[in-house]
C-alpha cells in the first residue's frame, strides 16, 4: 500500500474562492424578474445581504475568504484527499481512484461550506438573524451550526413530513440552537392558507422556501440563506477542488477525470471548477481533463432537461434562471438522494454544460446503493445516498478502464457520510429499493408550464 | 485565534503500542478459574488466538503494530488534536482546553483502534471466523468494520432490545458485511434454554456474551474478541495517546490533566496511559501531572466500587479478574451511555487507581448532556453521550481554573460522535432525562455476592 490520505496543514487553507465566472466563454445570462427584465439588486437585497449580492454578480476570478472565515473551516478543514487502493484492487482496475472526504464536518456534509460563509458575511452586513427551508435536513443543520459559530440566531422552514419522520436532523438543529419549525406554519400567510385548506398538509420544499422568503421580506433586520445553486454558494464549494489540487500535487497526481453529485449543483462545482480554471489558463495537464456531473436517472436535469428560463422554485416565486430544467412543477420521485431531487440546476453548471466544457451522466438507484455499499467495505466511509451516485459512475469509468488497460486517474467528491441515512441502506439490502422509471410523461407535461420569456 | 488542529502525517503513526504493564510498581494480578488458581494459557487459546493472548500476558513495555495495521488505521489515522479555544472564550477560563478527536473513525468512535488488530492478529494465527457480542453496537459495528477489512467473516450476538430500538446501528455492521442475530438465539444452549422459559426474553449484554463464547468454544475456526477491560484492548488504544503525545509537541504544550471516560477502562487508558510512561521515565513535563478517570454518578465502579476478585460478565462465565467492581449482578440505571454501564473495570486501570497513580470522579447525567450540548455550541462536533462524561469534568476543572487563575492545560477525549444517539440529545432538551439516585442500596446487595476467593 502507498500513501492512504493527504492532509494539509491548516495554515494550507486557500486564501480565496475561485469564481468561475471570471472564465466562462461567454458572460452569464442574468436572472429575470416576472416582467422579463434582468432582477435589478435592490430587489435581491431584500433577501440577501450586500456582500452576498457582490460575489453573486461577480466578475473577479478570485474573491478573498476571510479570516474569520478561515478559522471556523479549521474546526473540520482541510479535509483529507484519499487514495482509495482498497477499491482499486477489488475492482482489478488498473484506474488511480481518488476522493475527496467532506464528511468530516461538523454537520457530515461539504454544506458548511457555504453555510460558514454566509453566516459571517450576514453578520458583517448587520443582518440579525437568518432564515432558511430545509427538506431532510443537511443544509438546516449546516446553516444552524454557522450561525452558532458566529451568534446569529437560525429559524429554519422543515419540510412537515421529514420534520415528523426525521428527527435526527432536526435534533442536530436543536444541539446547535437553530429554531426548528414544521412548515406549512401558522406564522406566514402562505401557511395559513394552505392550512385553511387542508390542516393535514404535509408540506413541500417549495412551500418551506415560500415561507422563509415571505418571513424576510416582512420582518426587518433578517435575512435568507440558500444552500445550493446560486453563484455565491457554488463560489464558497470551490474550497474543495482548491484544496483537492494541493492534495494532488503532493500525491504527484492529477485527475483524468472528476465525478461529482449533481443536484443544484454545487457539490459539482466546488469539486470541478478550480480544475477547469487550470485548464482555462492553458496548463497542460488539464487539457484532457473531462469534468463529470452525476444526476439521478429519475431526475435528470442535464442529460434529459432543457435548457431555458425556469423559476428555481416549484410555485414561482424565485426569478426566472437560464438553467437547465426539467420544468418548475416537476415533481421528481422519491429517490433516497433527497438532495439531488431538484428541476434545475445551478446557472453556472447550466452553461457549462451548454457550453460542452462539462459532461453529465444519469445512474439508477439501486446501481448506487450498490456501488455504496462496495465502497464502505473497501474503504470504511459509509456514503450519503447523494454521494452513491458520484461513486457509482466512478466505478463505472474504473471498470472500463480494466477493459482497455488504462491508468486514468479518477478523482470523486465524497461529499457526506450517511449516518442519517441507515434507513435507506435497510430498504436496499431487504431488496425493496427500485429504479423509478424515467418519467417521461411527467417531464414532457411540466415542460409544457415553462414560462414564456421575451 | 491560533492554530486549532495538529494532524500528523500518515507517516507519524506510531510504530510501537505502549504496554503500561512494563511499568507498574507491582506485577499484575492473574486472573483465576473458578477453582481459584490461575487461568493457564490452554483454556484461555481456546477463546483467543495465540498473538492476542501474548499481548494480554506481555510485560514488555512497546509492543510493534504490524504494517499491515497501520495501514488500516490510515484509513482514518492519526486522527487530530485539536483546541478548544471557542469553548475556552465561552467559559472565560485561563485553562487551555484540547480534545483528541476519536469520532472520525468509521465506526465513529475509538473502538476500531483495537477491532483491526485484534481482527488481524486472528488472520495472522489462521482464525477463519470472529464472534462478539455487541449492546447498543459501537463494538460490534467496529469488528464488523476491521472483519471485512481482512476478509474475516463476523459474527454479532446483539441484545434483542437494542436490536430492535437501535436499527442504525445494526444496519451499520450490515453495510460492512457482518451477521448481525438478535440475543437470546436459538443457535446456543444458553439461548435455547432462556427462550424455552420465556419465548419473549429482551436479551442482555451478560446473555450476548455468554451465547459468542459458548459458540466459539464449540465452533472449530472461531474466536472472540472482546471491546473494553482486556491488557489487549487498552494496549491497542494507546495509539490515541501516543499520537496526542507527538501532538501536544508540535503545539509546544503538554497536559497537566487529562480526562476520560472510563467504562471498562480502554478509552481512558488509551489517552492516558502513554503519559503515564513519560512520568514513569521521570520525564519533569510529567512530574506533577493528573490522570483524571470519568464515571456516571449511577455505576461508580472506581469511585464507590471495592478492589476484588470479580466476574468480568453478569452470569459468572469468564474468569475472575482482581479489578474495582460493584458486584457482578449489579445492574446499572438505563443511563443513555450505555458504553459506561460496566459493574466492573479493567484490572490495570483498577490496579493503577488502587496504587494511587490516577483519580476518578463520577458525574450525573443531565450535566453531561449540559456539557456536550455547551461543547458542540463552541466547537461544532456533537458527542456522545459517554464522551459528554470527559468534557464535563474537563469543564468543571476548567471553571476551577477561573476561580484560581491557573493556566492550567487540560486534555479530554472526544471518544465518539453522538450521530447515534440524539434520541438522547431529545431527551435532554425535553428536559426528560434525570439523574438517577446513587444507588447504594442496589450495589450492597450485589457486592454481598462477590465470589469467595482463596
Amino acid at each position: 500500500m502507498g500513501q492512504t490520505r493527504i492532509i494539509l496543514d491548516e495554515a494550507e487553507i486557500p486564501t480565496h474562492w475561485y469564481n468561475v465566472a471570471a472564465d466562462l466563454p461567454s458572460p452569464p445570462a442574468p436572472p429575470l424578474g416576472p416582467d422579463g427584465k434582468p432582477v435589478g439588486p435592490e430587489q435581491m437585497l431584500a433577501i440577501f445581504p450586500g456582500p452576498i449580492l457582490e460575489q453573486e454578480m461577480s466578475a473577479e476570478r478570485w474573491i478573498p475568504i476571510p479570516d474569520e472565515v478561515r478559522a471556523a473551516y479549521a474546526l473540520w478543514r482541510p479535509s483529507p484527499l484519499c487514495r482509495a487502493e482498497r477499491l482499486e484492487k477489488i475492482l482489478g482496475t488498473p484506474a488511480k481512484i481518488f476522493y475527496k472526504y467532506e464528511g468530516v464536518s461538523p454537520a457530515g456534509s461539504h454544506k458548511p461550506n457555504s453555510a460558514i460563509p454566509q453566516a459571517w458575511f450576514n453578520k458583517v452586513a448587520g443582518t440579525k438573524r437568518l432564515v432558511t427551508e430545509t427538506g431532510a435536513g443537511q443544509w438546516g443543520s449546516s446553516l444552524a451550526f454557522a450561525g452558532q459559530m458566529f451568534g446569529l440566531p437560525v429559524r429554519i422552514y422543515m419540510v412537515k413530513v421529514s420534520y415528523e419522520q426525521k428527527p435526527y436532523r432536526r435534533l442536530m438543529m436543536q444541539t446547535w440552537g437553530g429554531e426548528v419549525l414544521a412548515s406549512p406554519t401558522n406564522l406566514t400567510k402562505t401557511g395559513r392558507d394552505l392550512l385553511a385548506q387542508d390542516p393535514n398538509n404535509q408540506g413541500s420544499l417549495g412551500i418551506a422556501i415560500s415561507e422563509a422568503v415571505e418571513e424576510v421580506v416582512t420582518t426587518p433586520g433578517s435575512k435568507y440563506a440558500l444552500g445550493s445553486v446560486l453563484n455565491h454558494v457554488i463560489l464558497h464549494q470551490t474550497i474543495v477542488g482548491l484544496e483537492a489540487k494541493k492534495q494532488f500535487e503532493k500525491f504527484g497526481e492529477y485527475p483524468d477525470m472528476i465525478f461529482a453529485p449533481c443536484g443544484g449543483g454545487s457539490n459539482f462545482g466546488g469539486a470541478a471548477f478550480p480544475f477547469l480554471a487550470d485548464k482555462a489558463a492553458g496548463d497542460k495537464r488539464a487539457s484532457n481533463l473531462r469534468c463529470v456531473a452525476v444526476e439521478p436517472a429519475s431526475c435528470p436535469t442535464l442529460t434529459k432537461g432543457v435548457y431555458a428560463y425556469d423559476y428555481g422554485d416549484a410555485t414561482g416565486y424565485t426569478p426566472l434562471m437560464k438553467m437547465y430544467t426539467l420544468g418548475h412543477d416537476f415533481m421528481p420521485p422519491g429517490i433516497h438522494a433527497g438532495g439531488l431531487r431538484y428541476h434545475g440546476d445551478s446557472p453556472l453548471v447550466s452553461q457549462l454544460h451548454h457550453e460542452k466544457l462539462i459532461e453529465a451522466v444519469a445512474v439508477p438507484q439501486v446501481a448506487t446503493f450498490e456501488a455504496g455499499v462496495m465502497f464502505a467495505r473497501a474503504e470504511g466511509i459509509i456514503p450519503a445516498p447523494e454521494s452513491c451516485h458520484g461513486i457509482r459512475a466512478c466505478i463505472d469509468e474504473a471498470l472500463r478502464c480494466k477493459q482497455t488497460g488504462e491508468p486514468k486517474t479518477l478523482f470523486f467528491n465524497l461529499s457526506g457520510h450517511g449516518h442519517f441515512d441507515m434507513t435507506a441502506y435497510e430498504s436496499y439490502f431487504a431488496g425493496k429499493l427500485t429504479d423509478f422509471e424515467y418519467p417521461a410523461e411527467a417531464i414532457q407535461e411540466s415542460l409544457r408550464h415553462l414560462p414564456k420569456v421575451g
